[in-house]
This record gives C-alpha cells, structure tokens and sequence, in this order.
C-alpha cells in the first residue's frame, strides 16, 4: 500500500508528514514559512522540502499515492488554486497544485485548513467512526468544517463559516461587520472581551478583575485557569458557554451530526470546558435529539492539519470509483 | 422508460401520482385519510388504491420502476417503518414498506414528509439544477428538509428540525419544551401570537387590532393581506421576517447551500414575504456568502410530496450504482 503526505501550510510554519495508507504518522517535519515578497517562495520552498525528505528518508514518488494541503485562504478544490490567504501574503490567485505537481509528479489535493482539520478529526481524532461531523476551532478567531455522510459540506461558496454565526443580534460588532457572531464572544480574543467587559460590572473580589483594571493583558488561558478560585471568571466562562452552546445547539436542530468537536487553542481548558458547555448546548437542542449528538474535545492537536490533509488524498480514491 | 409512483401521506388526505421517468405526473389522484382505529386501514387503503388505479391506468407493476412515500412521524428508511405519526393514530411501529411491497410486488421507498418535499422542490421546483437546498415549510408548525450534494441529511437521527432553531433565547415556550424556537414566532400559529402580542401595545389605527380587541380569532393570511393599509400588520410581519431572516442567515453561515426555499400554507403570501425576509436575512448572512445563496418562494405548492416521493424511487438507482 502506497504511502500519503499530508501538510498544514500556516503563517508562521508548514507541517509536512508522511503517513501509511491507514493514516500512521512515520515522519514529519516543518519549516518556516516565508511570507516575504508577497508569498512568492512559499510553493518552491514547500516543493524543495518535500524532494529533500524523500530523499533522506528513501521514499520515491511511486511510494506515494498522493500529496494533501490544508491552506488559509479561498481555496478552488478542482483547479487547485488559493486566494485571498494574506497571512500567507497571498493576495492573488496561486496555482498551487500546478506547481507542485509539476514538480513532483504526484497527485495533490487541497482545501482550506480548518475543513482539513475536520477530516483529521474524523478519521483519527474525536469523530473516529462517525459519518457527520462538525468540527469547530477556537483560536483568535473561530474556524469550521461541516462534514455530511464523510463528506466536506462546502455548499454554493464556503460552507463552515461557524464563527460567523450569529449569536446576539445585538452584540459586539465583529471584523466582518456583522454583529454579534460567535467569534466576538467565544474565540480567545472574544473571551477577553467578554472579561474586560464584564469585570467593568463587577463588584466582588476577583484577582482576574485587579489585573484587567491595573491595565495588564489577560488572556483566555488565564481564565480558564483561575475559574476555581475567581468568581469573575467563572461568569465570563459561564456567558463564553452559553454562546457555544447556543450555536452547538442550533448546529443539532439543523443538522444533527453524531459529534461536535471543539478544538483550536482554547480547548486546552479541556474538560472543564465541555462541562460548561454542555449545559447550555442540551438546553437549546431540541428536546428528541438530545443526546444523540455529542460534544467532544479534539484529539489530534496540531497534527489534525497533516493527517486530514493525508484523507484527502486516501478519499480520492474512492470518490474516483464513484464518478 | 419505467414509471414511479408518488404518494404524500398527510392527517386528512393521502395523495398518490404516477410519474414518468422525468417526473411528469401523468395521473394523480386522492383517498381520505381514515385515522381510526389507530390508522390500521391506512396502509391497506393505499394498497387497495394504487392496485385500483392501476387498473384503471391500464398499468401493470411491471410498468412501475417503484413506489416512493412520504409521511409524518419517525421514520426508518432501510427498514420501511414510521413510528410517532400522532395525526395518523400511529403509536406504535408501522411496518409500511414490508405491506406494501408483499401486497404489490413493487419496491418501496420512505422518507420524513418535510424530506420528501424538499427533494420535490429539489428535482422540479425552486431549487431545480441546485445541488444544496434547504427547505422551509411555514404551516401549522414549521418542517424542515436539508438536502446536500443532492442528498437529503437525515445526520444521527434526524436532522432538519429547522422549526426549533432558537432565534430568542428568552422567547415564548415552545410545544417542544424549549424557549424561542422558530416554530414559535414564524409558524402560522406563531404569527397570530406575534399579532396578538403586538397589538396589545399598539397605539395607533389598525383594523387588524380591533378584530384581536373583539375577540375574534385571526390568521396569519389576514395579516399578510392587510400589511398594504395597516400598520401594526406591517409590524407583525417585520417582527416574522427578523427571525425568519435570522434563521435563515445562520444556516448560510453553516452550510451556504444554493438555496433556501420557503414552502407551506404561509407562503402563500408570496413575494412580499420574500421582500421582507430577505432584508434580514442579507443582514445576518457572513456578508462574503452574501449573494451566494438565494431565497425562493417554493413552487410546487401541494404537489411537491408527490413528486419528492417519486425522485425518492428514481435516486434510489444512482444510489445502488454507487455502493
């Protein structure tokens, strides 16, 4: 069986692994990525790596089945092009698999990097022997992938803008210009706003409330942290758990996917995040469905990019045999 | 080319079609829904029917590629069963598929009748040549059918409850148990609440407030009718069209299907319920997907369980070529 090689093209690093057919990670590496002069090395560096590590490692290109990018940005999925990445420095349109496949002679395959997240979650991760999947990741902003039946949902445009959904028709105003989208109040960035906001109100004491008044920065992870002991924490959590839920919760009365996976940065609350989230996600799903859908933790972390972006190389084939 | 046979199974009637292999209705008739009994004679009237007109058609089963059905309550599609169709007196387990295909001979095929009309409206009417369609039928409550790839999702158990998408978390109880579902507010019932609510702190001349003052019952028909001279009618449907709008932006936001399409007794309403929705609806959507999905009144009106029924038989060919 032919071997897959996913990567997780990001702006700061591009992850590369080479994995079995049945998705077992046996070398990866990274390297830096080169935004410099609008984006314009970041192929040739990406392709140059790739042929050095096979090298090293003995691997030819008839080992290989496939090559899999998840990437930022606006992706193409057919003609294999990205725009729109710009932390990649990527404004205009980039070939990407013409390149790459040119150079390398292997098949490749591309889609944005939080779908590519999702399908890692699936095959390996949190949604392990499910069929529909939602994946959503918490970091400065909040990114999704919908899977249906072990497809990737990508509809008219781009399906999966989860942090768009509106939550609050009357709150914060979001970067996109709408008002009140999930990742105003629930990404890392939304829960400092909601703590700044909050500790405003404030009465008690809270050690959270003494450091946002002194003017220091806070972050999501320190809120997390104290809410054992700072009853303004466990507030912002508790609003932070109301608006997931809520959007969890209207995610099952649309759909009804056997899991929801919360990943990105701030799901390193771990369980204790769930549990909070969990109370208001039952509470908002319709009443038959509750507990046929369940809210998970990501398992992969980091590596969910690489193996993901390696299923979309294996999933060729068998949606090649369907056509 | 084989014929199929379309049948919507509602609380008062149970309409049947033959179609050509295109979907054409060629014949189309209707029996009575005789509930008594717990809806034992269900089942056998619709065998005793279709062998009827069959005859009467000149049809043999050999001429029939299937029979494709619709119906209210929790529905089994692999096994052919219906439990929990209240307004049918079915309590209990229904095994339809295993009577009608021994008595007839021909394979059967069921879905949620929400579904069913949704891949009417799919195959024949608003959302022709799409390939994402979500449907929303606005009657008595609110049914709903999410149709991706040309696929219905049915997901962990059922998806498609659009009715209790929250849109106001501190809303009116819902029949469900939960607290501002749609079904409250955009449903013909919910409406007349919305009406009722409003005009008790309405000030100004409105001829639709002195007939809730009188006592006497309205529709949601009379609201649409008289939005043209009264104000607090133009209100009422402001107020609908803000959660319909909501609703209808998120699931953009989640699946950017082709399109949304709005079925049911209050659509008749026509284009000026689509004029109204769709300012809000623009609002909430992500505004890059702004565009990208379209709303439409359904078309099909009363025909369209009947015609998703029969595509419900002639897709189950694809489907086996596929497995």
């Amino acid at each position: 069986l032919k071997k897959l090689i996913g990567i997780d093209l990001g702006g700061t690093s591009v992850k590369f692994a080479v994995l079995s057919f049945d998705g077992e990670i046996q070398y990866k590496w990274r390297i830096e990525t080169n935004i410099n002069n609008d984006g314009k090395n970041i192929v040739p560096s990406i392709i140059e790596s790739i042929k050095e590590n096979l090298e090293q490692y003995r691997i030819t290109s008839n080992d290989i089945l496939g090559i899999g990018m998840g990437s930022p940005g606006a992706i193409n999925g057919k003609e294999g092009t990205v725009i729109g990445a710009y932390n990649l420095g990527w404004k205009t349109l980039q070939r990407v698999k013409e390149q790459i496949e040119s150079a390398i002679g292997i098949p490749f395959y591309i889609d944005n990097d939080a779908n590519v997240a999702a399908l890692g979650e699936l095959w390996k991760g949190a949604g392990e022997g499910d069929t529909d999947v939602i994946f959503v990741t918490l970091g400065t902003g909040i990114g999704g992938g919908v899977i249906v039946q072990g497809n990737l949902v990508h509809g008219a445009s781009a399906a999966g803008e989860l942090g768009h959904i509106i939550v609050d028709p009357d709150g914060y105003v979001c970067t996109c210009g709408n008002q009140g989208c999930l990742e105003t109040v629930a990404s890392a960035t939304g829960i400092v706003r909601l703590a700044k906001d909050l500790a405003k109100e404030f009465k008690g004491d809270s050690s959270l409330k003494l450091i946002i008044d002194e003017g220091s920065n806070i972050t999501s992870k320190m809120v997390f942290e104290q809410a054992k002991d700072d009853e303004l924490a466990r507030i912002v959590i508790d609003k932070f758990s109301y608006y997931l839920g809520l959007a969890s919760g209207n995610i099952v009365n649309i759909l009804n996917p056997n899991t929801i996976v919360i990943g990105g940065g701030v799901s390193a609350a771990g369980e204790m995040l769930i549990e909070n989230v969990e109370k208001y996600f039952l509470k908002y799903t319709f009443p038959p469905l509750r507990s046929t859908t369940k809210l998970k933790l990501a398992k992969l972390g980091n590596e969910a990019g690489v193996i993901g972006a390696a299923w979309l190389v294996r999933k060729s084939i068998s949606d090649i045999k369907q056509d």
